[in-house]
């Protein structure tokens, strides 16, 4: 079940980097909801490469095409097919590489699990195949809003090396992640992170950084003890994003250093409604939330295809030293922001229509 | 399937916290695996209450009983079913609690999400229900370290609020684990951990930490792309245990901060073995283990339960003071290790078994 | 998973012959159903064996205990564990056929596949493994009439080898098949029916037949296209049934010899409510109910075990002559008809579950 | 899930019959497999339609495109996707009955189960889906006979209406049903069944009749106790295949009238291997092959288009009378031979896969 993530709400993806296309089909999806291709390319258009100068330069329009389970804009409750083709492959431009395994990168793993690997680009390990999620992404967003309109998942690049951005998760705006090229939540920030990229660039490096991502207006109730805690499912979903090695919740990691007391989120009553005063559980208590904001921070490492020369090894037991080729993004936290949207929405849509369920 | 871990190797809980016992059910184990009750004994033995003055006195003897799956000490293939029957459930002592929503705990998240919950202990939410974990857990083992005696799961204490054990991975023992209350890997900082507890403790307070956890020996080839790759799982494994609010693998929230070319871990060959100089990557490089170290950690928030009177409201729409009752741990940490190990060992044993139908 | 059912409403059955006992885990029921220890008991009690001379004489009195999910007469939405203690395994009895394969038992392939398997009893292929159906059933049944109070499920026995009971399934009645050591849908062929299984028992052989199941009042728009239609979640539930040979819904293998236009459901208005003229159909269209009765006829082909002598082979590499023990019913078609209407109930319970996320 | 079917080798299906195509995604087929275009084609031309006068007319050349998971004619071990194109819909000639309910076919139960439905064709429920199912069965059967060179799967026409084809199943062989349009085990035979076929049509009728399908040299251990029987599996992939009304596994619906001396299989050593002297159960024992050939009967109705005039609703609450436009098979039974076969091969081919966790 690899290639496959959600419950009810399913999510499969297809496709390699240097293939025919990247694809992804979306079942469990409920019928009547409004959904155009338009939705979808939204999206797509804010994952897309050469959106700005320090991203990889591949030229790759990203064209989705709804091949199933949507009718005059309203889905069927049928599986929902849609493809993105390939069209600026380079395969030529990985020659040199095609026995190499490139330090940090999948090669080695892939040929030591499968015995097998294509051997130009990075097959299904390549940051295309995030295409599929950021569509399903579009559609689990539709089904989510529809019910609860004000509902929102919203990421932004919280640090780039060591620029951070301290702007706190209830005052982010998507107006302001929009305005600058590095997607953090502060736009003159975003300029600094934008040039530092530039910099690690040229000198043939890259950089790494945090995504932060808020849920607002979550409903209270979603998420499925014991197993599938809603950060459970959440930690699943973003650590299944390429080149994601932490995930954390609320207090997080700061967590061990508070006292009981400390950490407590204390009830009271905001007229009928249950909140709490300070939101160290992150929205989310026992696994289930609990309608204040949901708040995560995922740690992205540095791109590991770098201009650089490294030491390495290829499949014919034999080191060598090697100079990176290849297209790619000397950072990808601005690209990673509407991928660590779309895992949310896909998440919470299927602990939504799981939800469905619970009570009679 | 909220109550249900894996994909081929399969754990079912099922038990609340003052009903008539917690047990699991384990499917896809498979046959000819050596596994008896003192296997399965052992590891709850170090999972159970009242083992030190620092975890809860609530006393229970935690005996499991296999029920089925296993015969003269051999597995059947069939689902191992075990059961530890509650013994030293108090539900009185939660008398005054019964309609309280207690701060950081999921009462309220339950009744908003079911619409009913048991008045007594914390039903599914409490830390009993990972009993069934950690007999699922040595299942696993065995059936894991049946094919590689030498794969080995080592998790410990690595610190306890402010108190930080240095220790590195590599060096951890077992021994030292084992020999002090803490569950630290350094059995001299194990006391002045103990103490911190007693002194929270007494304070009416709680403490929390971080739990790291190494795996040794791992076949190079285990984690399936795209969703549930290596880290993935283990997030989600360990994102579903109580109070845990945090997880990274490898360098994890330290990779943001380091250049592409600080972090790559550099191939090479050591004799025929594909080894790494460095291991940032923690063991995994695009979601599958690539043989060295799997290094990861988990923050853990305080214990939710204080003594120390706190605000709350109830069900009936009031807002009261709550003194904590019931008999918690001060800080879950050193009882956490077991857990941590045998979601470890069901994750890497899930991984295992789906393995097989990789390759012909 | 070969030892679960459903999808969101999930049956977990666990248990050999002659181990400690039997049980289920159900797994996605609803909370706050009404579920008593007594609804499930009265289930069992109908698949129990002894109730009359004409089924098997183990003593079993098949008591269950509910032991989590449930408090208060009502579900909690957490998975309910239920387990029956065998009492009367005599695994001496089986002492002489240890080693051998009895004909047209699972005892050759069990070995095959799993390389072990309990010397006693038919561990998990023995009739035993139903009780966690009908516990299971029973569960099903209670959500399902929480909602549709009118909506019911009977199964009775329509033939024993060659006496068949022709009563119509909409003229069917409960009381009747009470009424009948043999279950059949009338009471006066019912006694010739245990008169015909007395007579093959005294002979030393045993008698198959077929139970009809209909389900009335069944709301429409329940099964998932397109692998997981009505039918065939069905003909998968029913083909599970330890002896079932073979399955048909509506016209089944009458079909064949139809035309379209005998074949065809005329489509008409009963006042507000959409019904066709005739039913061969069997109540599902395209995967889906279409609110007729879905009528459905299962072939059961008679007990393996005779206690005639019969040529067969051991597993040592021997052709012995083997003279059946163990205890065993002559035909086990009354004790199949409440696992018939268990695994019925079942499936359109998860379907109704289902249902529930396919339009907001 | 209702569009995907497997457990380890997974088959999801997607696409309406008037939409921009029919796709199928599978996912779980181990890696280095031989795989080309034209081994999926060739059963593609098996299934499509205008392949004789007997079948529908629409012109579909149903050319297959492999999108991912094949690179230089072998599998990758992630995911294949494969599309084939719609070319000949004609939605125009659907107007007429764009709001009829027809007689025995879906319209009307996706209507009220999804409230939404394609007005053009039957959408999921049309023939078309099974595309992707045959695609899926040549990768399957690739899989398969890469370790099991000499199993196959053969289906055959048995009867169409009243004529029936009596050649046993091990003597059936695969020449005689290719010489043939009808698609049976014997060319004199598929001769008149033409005839009849065309005779219904000419009569504005349609036929049904029976599919028997044969699995030879099958290993011994397929198969999962307890929910996962062989045959459970067999029925549900079998009975989900449009216009199937029934299912049988060996003496099927012969066994009730059998005794259990007379349907008992006798074991012997035929050298080393274990075979059975008859094969009533149909090479299958406690839901495990036995090694002995599985035979297999579905039971189809008549297709449900015919051009006679029939009454019958619309979706306006209106009573009228129909007149079918539209192609269609007027027997479905040539068409369904490699549908059958597809199926038999994705169920084995999963089992076989799931078998090798089942032992270390």
């Amino acid at each position: 079940m690899s290639s496959t993530f959600g419950s009810v709400f399913r999510v499969s993806t297809w496709g390699e980097s240097h293939g025919a296309g990247i694809g992804v089909v979306v079942d469990g999806c409920p019928a009547r909801v409004a959904l155009t291709q338009e939705m979808v390319q939204k999206e797509l258009d804010r994952r897309k490469p050469g959106q700005s100068d320090i991203t990889t330069q591949r030229k790759e329009p990203d064209t989705v095409e709804i091949l199933s389970g949507v009718v005059d804009g309203k889905t069927l409750g049928t599986p929902i097919s849609m493809m993105v083709r390939n069209v600026d492959a380079r395969p030529a431009a990985y020659d040199e590489m095609a026995h190499a395994y490139r330090p940090s990168h999948a090669d080695y793993c892939y040929d030591a699990k499968y015995g097998i690997r294509p051997l130009s680009g990075g097959g299904r390990a390549s940051a295309r195949e995030t295409i599929g999620r950021v569509a399903a992404g579009a559609v689990a967003r539709a089904v989510v809003q529809s019910l609860y309109p004000k509902m929102d998942v919203i990421a932004w690049v919280e640090s780039v090396h060591d620029l951070v951005c301290t702007v706190p998760p209830h005052l982010v705006e998507r107006e302001e992640i929009r305005a600058n090229d590095a997607r953090t939540a502060d736009r003159h920030l975003g300029v600094q992170m934008a040039m530092e990229i530039r910099r690690a660039r040229n000198a043939g490096d890259t950089l790494g950084g945090v995504v932060a991502c808020t849920v607002r207006n979550c409903p209270v109730g979603l998420g499925d003890p014991v197993f599938d805690k809603l950060e459970a499912t959440l930690a699943h979903a973003m650590m299944s994003i390429p080149a994601c090695k932490g995930f954390e919740v609320g207090s997080g990691f700061r967590a061990p250093s508070m006292t009981g007391s400390e950490h407590n989120d204390i009830y009271f009553y905001d007229g009928k409604r249950v909140r709490t005063r300070t939101n160290n559980s992150g929205g989310i208590q026992g696994g289930i939330s609990n309608g204040e904001d949901i708040n995560m921070r995922m740690a992205f490492k540095p791109t590991a295809t770098i201009s650089a020369a490294q030491n390495t090894i290829n499949d014919r037991m034999q080191e060598i030293l090697l100079r990176g080729g290849g297209r790619h993004d000397p950072c990808v936290l601005p690209r990673a922001v509407p991928i660590v949207e779309a895992m949310a929405w896909i998440v919470l849509c299927d602990h939504l229509l799981r939800q469905r369920s619970c009570r009679l």
